[in-house]
């Protein structure tokens, strides 16, 4: 006789990371904005009629909609929302992906593209970055069954000039193209949103968590053409017809509506992240000129381990990936000035620690 | 050259139901609760730091299952939770049926069963109910990919006997079982929980979108034993590590702790529905013994597509099937005392008119 244990997916079980929780800690490895969401957002919780959380939520989320289309100029038709980029994201693989040619994306990207291609079965091939983490757009002018690029990326912070998307897209005419921005509002260069008007086979996805200080909300949304919009609409109803909490969209709504908070603490986190990118390199760190709430730094001789580990132990999180190619980097969020401020302070410390103790050793050998 | 659209995953697209909003309706169509949520919901809006909503939640949206694991005495690796129970089984459809055997569930039952198996390429068999809509347990004795049983079924709102689920589950020990209890709180002989104790393949799944009167907060469980609960962990967090906002964490926890108001607004959607079957009676509607906060009634001689119109000109929306076998009845939701009293005065009216037509008609040949 068979067991129940025969017919589970199998999934590489994916262990959430640390998520340290100390009152004087600096938390620096997970992206989030430092800065609360928008006042608004304390007056639907205070406004709100928690008898109407008694009924089921709009199964278009159209509040939320209306105003994502309104910000942008385009219109409702052109509008999904989901539960974080995360959950746009894993639908739009669903949607569109269904061919039996691989999906490309890069081979430092976010992480979680494999992981769904794993999941729904799409066949995909990562692209190798060349070595400044730079895409090589000829690298795509071949037969795929889509193609996903995060700009700007994660975790190297490279942003890919517009020019550059458009080169791969008019090279991909045939498939969908998802282009996800959940850093984009810390770029100069900003959206690619323009080309949603030009080619039918784009997806811009963008995310609550980063820029909108949404991340506890979960709230993500794609603009595109009405067909690719209707195809993601006609799969996630399948899904889920009411994904979105009634809150959700009250408060992103009242988050994307108020522009003038989003303007100024976005600019604030861009400043931040312009000082700490002159304090890295004068600690002699090197790094791609990052367009995102976070810093991709490598140092000229300190492993980047051995700098996590010495932050760790002052309670200070970066985050530092076990992987080919990247191993010898950490990510640094940008927190608030003060934290910024702490952790160059307690990094040039180590810096200056290692360094001792290097020369130390050099002479050594000299004295025995 | 291709287009995009030849990967395009197809899908039967599904229509949201209408969603009237009139102010003078009486809305006994999707088996929401008339009952506000328990007024701890409104201390969490009021004091909850809206500064925290800039940081992602748990993973393992631990305060939340940790209430649920007390609550039943179970422990906390034997809960799942999720974006309401739709979102609960989509999850658990996807990690436990695996297999290239057929899924088994009633003909007659919850209308998103054949739409996940048709979404996840998950082979599938509906069973035909008996005449009187119960199951009969030796059609299930036969090889399949795994079972999902709605107790209480909806629409039909019949209970089936956990001794009817357990003979069940003895003849199926090789595949994972499910037993959906979206409405169990409305009935007499309650949850089947006990059940996970003696079998390692069988999950519970619950809502809180009935009972709990918090369908807008999308919450809903999983129990079962660690390792169904482990394998549908791994699944979900390959999807989107953070499904579950902030807000439905404190807001489910805090409405599962009140069992006392939980108790008294059970008890009440209980009372009114009792009055409302002895109504239904009375005007010539047969229909099982519901256990839960819908009825499902098919009228002795006017056609329930008739009443379903007539009530919908006079603003009282019920639910009608255009689908074999239950296309004579409705489904009426358990309103308030005063909404089902205006339902069942409007009935009887639409009842008497149309006999009195009838009763014309019979006369009228005599008269030629």
């Amino acid at each position: 006789m068979g067991s129940f244990r025969d017919n589970l997916r199998k999934i590489e079980p994916y262990v959430p990371g640390e998520q340290p929780d100390l009152p004087d800690m600096i938390k620096l490895k997970t992206n989030e904005n430092p800065y609360p969401p928008t006042p608004k957002v304390r007056e639907v919780l205070d406004t709100y009629a928690e008898d109407k959380l008694r009924l089921y939520p709009d199964p278009k989320s159209e509040a939320l909609v209306k105003a994502i289309a309104e910000i942008n100029g385009i219109s409702e038709e052109q509008v999904f929302v989901g539960v974080g980029s995360d959950d746009v994201l894993a639908i739009a693989f669903m949607t569109f992906f269904h061919s039996k040619k691989p999906v490309l994306f890069p081979d430092i990207t976010y992480s979680f593209y494999d992981v769904w291609a794993e999941l729904f079965r799409i066949p995909y091939e990562q692209i190798p970055l060349n070595d400044d983490f730079d895409m090589v757009p000829s690298d795509y002018y071949k037969e795929n069954g889509g193609i996903v690029i995060a700009n700007p990326n994660a975790p190297t912070g490279v942003y890919q000039g517009i020019s550059v998307l458009e080169d791969i897209i008019e090279h991909n005419r045939d498939v969908a193209v998802i282009i996800d921005e959940a850093y984009v509002d810390f770029s100069e260069e900003g959206t690619a949103l323009e080309l949603i008007k030009k080619y039918d086979n784009v997806l811009i996805v963008q995310t609550y968590s980063k820029s909108r200080s949404l991340a506890g909300m979960r709230i993500g949304h794609a603009m595109g053409g009405k067909e690719l919009i209707q195809a993601m609409n006609d799969v996630r109803f399948s899904f889920n017809s009411y994904p979105m909490t009634r809150l959700s969209v009250e408060i992103g709504a009242a988050a994307i509506k108020d522009q003038a908070y989003f303007e100024e603490t976005r600019k604030k986190v861009i400043a931040t992240r312009e000082w700490t990118k002159k304090e890295l390199a004068r600690m002699g760190f090197t790094f791609r000129d990052s367009m995102t709430n976070f810093i991709f730094a490598k140092h000229e001789t300190v492993p980047a381990e051995e700098i996590f580990e010495r932050l760790r132990e002052k309670h200070i999180f970066v985050r530092h990936f076990k992987k080919p190619r990247i191993s010898d980097y950490l990510r640094i969020s940008i927190g608030t000035d003060e934290e910024m401020e702490r952790f160059a302070e307690e990094t040039k410390k180590i810096i200056e620690t290692k360094k001792i103790i290097e020369a130390k050793k050099i002479i050594k050998p000299r004295e025995s």
